[in-house]
């Protein structure tokens, strides 16, 4: 038992290839997955935090409550153990996975596709017991990646307009989380018209195919649908084009676009510098600004209280020895989520 | 005598290229000029809110207190006359200036350049008396646009690191409303080793002449000097490539870049999506974010406390005859500010 380490069983989705820029990408062979949740099995030295029995998510984004980021006040992006995660290893520098004596890298820090694994202390949010596993673990990323971006990223006031540009897994918890803080037009774009169905399930208002259409007649589509520009803008797409649309379809003088799609390495994004002048703010969000130990369990809170859906986007379950099934569907666009049981 | 139509005398300075974005381009003949300050003459009918006598400043952007961007409370691009304001008119669609029966168009709805202009009530901010029309006249647009993009855009907080990119006549007074904040490490950047001084003498606490550097030097050694970036950076110079510099010098997680140069046409700002997504916010000011009605009374009270200085960036001062050697000394560098007197 090594110090502030926390083994756990975990139930975890598959699929998700969100948050790629936290990637220990090229460093293979590694353990896939970083939506969970299971059971703590053991703790480590000094482990206080949680004990064995206790129900956890695992967190990719860490917090320590100790770094500069941390204490800011201003950020989730705790850096405690940035450096070694980005090594796909423990903080001491190792690795706890092995086969056939070859190490095996961790993956974000989770690598939730396999029965067991091995956290930071600071990397795990202790939920509530009653709250079942095949849904909570999607709270590792997806749900609060998109309810957190709307809450505390881009904190949507109550009767604002919102747009929503791509629709999937993390798109559908923008969209609800919008209807949660109570804004008014909820707009979702997507290329896929299936899409329509699923959006307004959870709370889209009008739906926009953009399909065939140049970037700026979407931006006018969509500046028209909102009476001079939305109040909000969300990318959940990781296409720079849209993001540029995103932005661009903000209302003047007070428009805020938030990017939280990943983009393909080398892309960027571009606008006219007039679009921030007159008011207009480009801004990111990763893991929807939460702080994990924090706000992962409030998120579970709200779950479990009927604020927020889960269950519909839960699409398949699988056995471990299925998950590429997973793989396939999200390739397919015929999922929102798969979900891996042990 | 028009409806809503001021008519006063004015002071006004010389050499200001900035705001093109709203110049009425292309739009001449034209009385150019757009930082001035005045007496009242005469008022139109139903004028109600300054009288024959009052000092005012001419505001480029109204304050109608009547329009949606107005009533929002989140912006100051008021858009009550912006249309005909574009165009060089008054909103009565008609020009008050003419030359041996020719129309001559007004010129950022100000025309400062001249010894007597109208303006629409919204577009002046009543002053006290006794502030200098010699100083107060750069608060029309040098002075506010700088000091505000930090206290309403940026809203810098005390014991914060900021980096001002160009000391020229807006840059110079983004370092001294930083002083005046609270910030701590105040940096000032540019290309021009002479403005060292300057910078000091408004607040700045350390120089970096980024000539020769690569952008990604640039960046590194402001990161640097900021112990991982900066909490606000402002561009001063409408370069496309600076913006992105003050971006990316930005402290990851919450670092804020307020864009308040004016960047050639067709010039655009790029950057990889992953500095928004890991917190950094790119954003615009105009007018620095001031309410010009609201706020410019205010500046001038500012200035009339010593809160903030004017006197020594005023470093010229010229009869209307002379007024070409304004724009002869702002090319050339020499100048922050020339001011013609009538």
């Amino acid at each position: 038992m090594r110090k502030r380490g926390i083994r756990i069983t975990v139930n975890r989705t598959a699929g998700s290839k969100k948050c790629r820029q936290r990637d220990s990408e090229g460093i293979f062979p590694s353990i896939l997955g970083h939506e969970g949740a299971g059971v703590v099995r053991e703790v480590g030295a000094g482990v206080t935090s949680v004990k064995p029995g206790d129900h956890v998510i695992p967190l990719y984004a860490p917090e320590c409550r100790q770094c500069k980021s941390c204490l800011s006040g201003k950020t989730n992006l705790c850096t405690a153990i940035r450096a070694t995660q980005g090594q796909g290893l423990m903080p001491d520098g190792t690795t706890r996975f092995s086969y056939k004596g070859q190490p095996i890298f961790h993956y974000m820090g989770c690598s939730t596709f396999s029965n067991f694994t091995v956290l930071p202390e600071i990397a795990v949010a202790k939920i509530r017991k009653d709250a079942p596993f095949d849904k909570s673990c999607y709270i590792g990323c997806g749900v609060t990646t998109g309810v957190g971006a709307v809450i505390n990223s881009a904190k949507v006031k109550p009767g604002s307009n919102v747009i929503v540009f791509g629709l999937g897994g993390i798109g559908l918890n923008v969209l609800q989380a919008a209807r949660m803080v109570g804004a008014d037009r909820i707009i979702g774009v997507d290329l896929n018209d299936r899409k329509a169905e699923w959006g307004t399930r959870f709370g889209m208002t009008h739906f926009y195919n953009p399909r065939g259409k140049s970037n700026a007649e979407v931006v006018a589509a969509l500046v028209a649908l909102t009476d001079g520009g939305a109040d909000y803008t969300f990318d959940c797409t990781g296409n720079t084009e849209v993001m540029r649309q995103a932005l661009e379809a903000c209302h003047r003088g007070w428009g805020v676009s938030t990017v939280i799609g990943v983009a393909e390495a080398g892309k960027e994004i571009s606008t006219r510098p007039f679009q921030l002048v007159t008011g207009r703010v480009w801004q990111g969000s990763a893991f929807g600004g939460a702080k994990g130990r924090t706000d992962v369990p409030r998120i579970v809170d709200w779950y479990m209280h009927g604020k927020i859906e889960i269950d519909p986007m839960i699409t398949h379950v699988f056995r471990l020895e299925e998950i590429n099934k997973g793989f396939d569907l999200m390739h397919a666009g015929t999922s929102i989520r798969s979900v891996v049981v042990f």
